[in-house]
């Protein structure tokens, strides 16, 4: 199976799809631009969902469910916001479909046009905020601090399995504040939740930054933003977090009285992250061989095969294995499907990332032993079927901390700093990766270094950006370093 | 607040209104039709979905997720199906905007119309088959057992929170078989499980059946159905489960290699409940003061009020309360605002379905009890504070009970036996509920009854409809007993 895999050396690109349509995460379906989630794929994303669900949660939000669809003229309301999201989109323009007087088929009927259009939505703080007018009437409504699990569609043109689709999955926090600093820690604090599950769970280092104004959410005061480092040194956006001030409240009139009776505007956030999570995974960590998965966010944490077949003997100790470890918390399968050689199983799982395989058999048994690998290195070891558990447990605890220090070696030796134009272009050509450096702070200096070398600034790093030098482009004084890079 | 909402008697459906929109749950949109789901309500719906989708993982399902949008002509490859789905619904034909040359906001970019036009899904079985056909090769890949949670929409012109919305969430599965025999245990299985979960969780009984031609899902051979009954009299659909037979095999030819060589078409079902069943829920069990929540699907069981306002000491107890109760996965909450009064609280309470009050009161302390109110019952009485988790956990088992007996009484007393068509008008129009009588098995019998008293075949239930007899309505020969009832 492995060999049916190009290698990322060959084509980066092609590895890619060939891991997600081969572990069965996803495919393209018969709707341009949008993709079907597969059964393996979607455990992965249940995972991460209910992982980040919970940390919503533990940060005191709670769920709600807005409409699918957007009246076309709340889209026009808040004006940056029309320009980033009112261009391609999908529109419902009538609500019948009737029998073709041909008799072929159905046609759509032109006596139901809608009389205003409706948008699927490609985010929802338009209509979220237009709802928000009626439940904040006084400071004890706020804060409001609401998520929406939700589908959302952006017509595409190009689209790639996880990391753009027209229709994806993703969730957008929409939360309203009584001032200003207090919806800035808020936005603060999501970051801060979306880097410590990149990181923790993902087994993704991040660096958490603010986008440029010409990076930044249409209609967002300030953009928050986790990046993370693929492994061809691209760099990957991975959530975002907004500050937006009051120009929604402003759009859609949203007053509240404050405690000393005021009417103010109020003040808000918003934050999501996406399906996009799932290609950010399998860039970070996956090899030749197919996917790898942290432990943490992998269905299936043990693959169980007997080697050569299964017997009697070897059934009974896997469902002993199996029993001890679904008692942990641990998902483990036993794989005694005769029809099908050890080799072709290992080289499966390989493929589908499973992080620990155990392979049972009669002369290792003899011993008290099993085989144990481990899918981020690819070692195999005997190990002693008495605590065997234990071995398990403390293998996936490896397996998710070398994840991680992996990547995060592998990002920090791709930050390079530098001080001159030639050498920004040299080191984005031959090295890749994200560059560090100075920047004057003016989007004309942004756009050019874009035209001539497809890098853009991924965010001003919230740490280790301050300093007093000459922008790399322009040779202007410059109060700030800027992280550059050629991004997905 | 008990006294803003209008009582059962007055008018029912007024009184159904005010507790959706008193209680939280839910709003009407911006969008015609569709509906804002609140935080509360959102958490009843998180509650049912996980409980649900632990019964499909432990009946051998795994979740998936398909596209939003279905290609027209897909919808019109199987005859009935498009009959049934093809009329109502949201057309996409655009997908773009532009800015209005007037400089009035945005309008549709008539160079953006869609080759063919794309339907916001119905339901999914249409692009879930034509995705199949990929899928299913030999019978090896059989049985595939999958669920997608998500939005579906259609174009509904009379709504009603929860009851009818053009958006609803649901969940559908949608299985592939080898056998007829097989996908037809499975529909069967999907219906136990929905079952279950009604009386046991919902508290809500329901009878199993199976549905008239006439009120069968479009494309289904067989429409097995749970019915529940409302307090007004009326019957409510909680849930479907379809054996689809070969007529999407079919239409999306998607066929198999048998494990005998020969080529055959694949066996379908699909089943689903939706966002309806938290209006079941409401009209099941709530009464004049608010709603009432049966304690497994209730977001938080218990709700602690300082009498008449907090003190150092009862801050203290309630504290050691609620910790008890976490440890025992009882969900509980300190109210200790000091701005609204005990009375105005436990109104609010009630009005949210909290299935237990426990009153802290100084006087009370000094015996070393407490004040606990049921939420079904309203019964009030002092408990010790001396092993308190334990009374509390029986008290919402009790209540759990207490709330499915109480209405498997009511719907038990409901359901009554005719045998003449005066009689069976005479009870439709004074008692109401289930009317359970001999059919000729006709099409023409069934509509006839229903033009005279706007009641429906809810079902042929699966017991007690055997036997010979004389139908109600047509004099014919009979051989089987249908429920008859006013649907919503």
């Amino acid at each position: 199976m492995s060999k049916e895999i190009t290698s990322r050396d060959e084509n980066y690109s092609a590895w890619y799809n060939d891991i997600v349509i081969k572990a069965g995460l996803a495919e393209h379906s018969a709707v341009k631009g949008c993709m079907v989630i597969k059964p393996y794929g979607y455990a992965i994303w249940e995972k991460m969902r209910d992982q980040l669900d919970a940390m919503f949660k533990e940060t005191g939000h709670v769920n709600a469910y807005f409409p699918l669809l957007i009246p076309k003229s709340f889209l026009s309301k808040e004006a940056e916001h029309v320009e980033g999201f009112a261009k391609e989109c999908a529109v419902v323009t009538h609500h019948r479909l009737m029998n073709d007087p041909d008799g072929k088929g159905v046609v759509v009927d032109p006596s139901a046009k809608l009389e205003e259009e409706l948008i699927i939505r490609p985010t929802s703080e338009t209509i979220i905020w237009n709802t928000y007018r009626d439940w904040i009437k006084s400071y004890r409504d706020l804060p409001l601090l609401i998520n929406q699990w939700a589908n959302v569609m952006r017509w595409e043109m190009r689209t790639r399995l996880f990391l753009r689709t027209a229709e994806f999955l993703w969730q957008e926090g929409h939360t309203a504040h009584a001032t200003a600093e207090e919806a800035i820690e808020e936005a603060q604090t999501m970051l801060n939740v979306y880097a410590d599950f990149a990181e923790n769970y993902m087994a993704m280092p991040v660096i958490k930054g603010v986008k440029s104004a010409n990076e930044r959410f249409a209609g967002a005061i300030d953009t928050y933003t986790i990046e993370a480092l693929m492994q061809d040194g691209k760099a990957l956006q991975a959530g975002t977090s907004h500050f937006l001030g009051q120009n929604f409240a402003k759009a859609f009139e949203v007053t509240f009285l404050t405690d000393k009776n005021t009417e103010e505007f109020v003040w808000a956030t918003s934050w999501g992250v996406s399906t996009r999570l799932i290609g950010g995974l399998i860039m970070t960590h996956s090899d030749d061989l197919g996917l790898v998965l942290p432990p943490r966010l992998a269905p299936i944490h043990v693959i169980i095969v007997p080697i050569p077949k299964a017997s009697e003997e070897i059934d009974k100790v896997a469902a002993d294995i199996l029993a001890k470890l679904k008692q942990r918390g641990i998902t483990a399968k036993y794989d005694n499907d005769e029809k099908r050689r050890p080799g072709f199983k290992f080289a499966e799982y390989e493929m589908k990332g499973v992080p620990v395989r155990i392979g049972i058999g009669a002369r290792d048994l003899a011993n008290g032993e099993v085989e144990m690998a481990r899918r981020d290195t690819l070692e195999k070891s005997q190990v002693k079927l008495e605590g065997l558990t234990d071995t398990i447990i403390e293998t996936l605890d490896s397996i998710q901390n070398n994840l991680f220090e992996r990547s995060k070696q592998y990002r920090d030796h791709h930050i390079t700093d530098v001080d001159n134009f030639d050498q920004f272009q040299d080191i984005l050509t031959n090295k890749g990766g994200f560059v560090r450096a100075f920047w004057d702070g003016t989007t004309e200096t942004e756009e050019k270094i874009k035209e001539l070398t497809k890098a853009t600034i991924r965010c001003i790093p919230l740490e280790g950006s301050e300093g007093e030098g000459i922008c790399v482009f322009s040779g202007q004084k410059a109060s700030q370093k800027a992280l550059f890079a050629i991004a997905y």
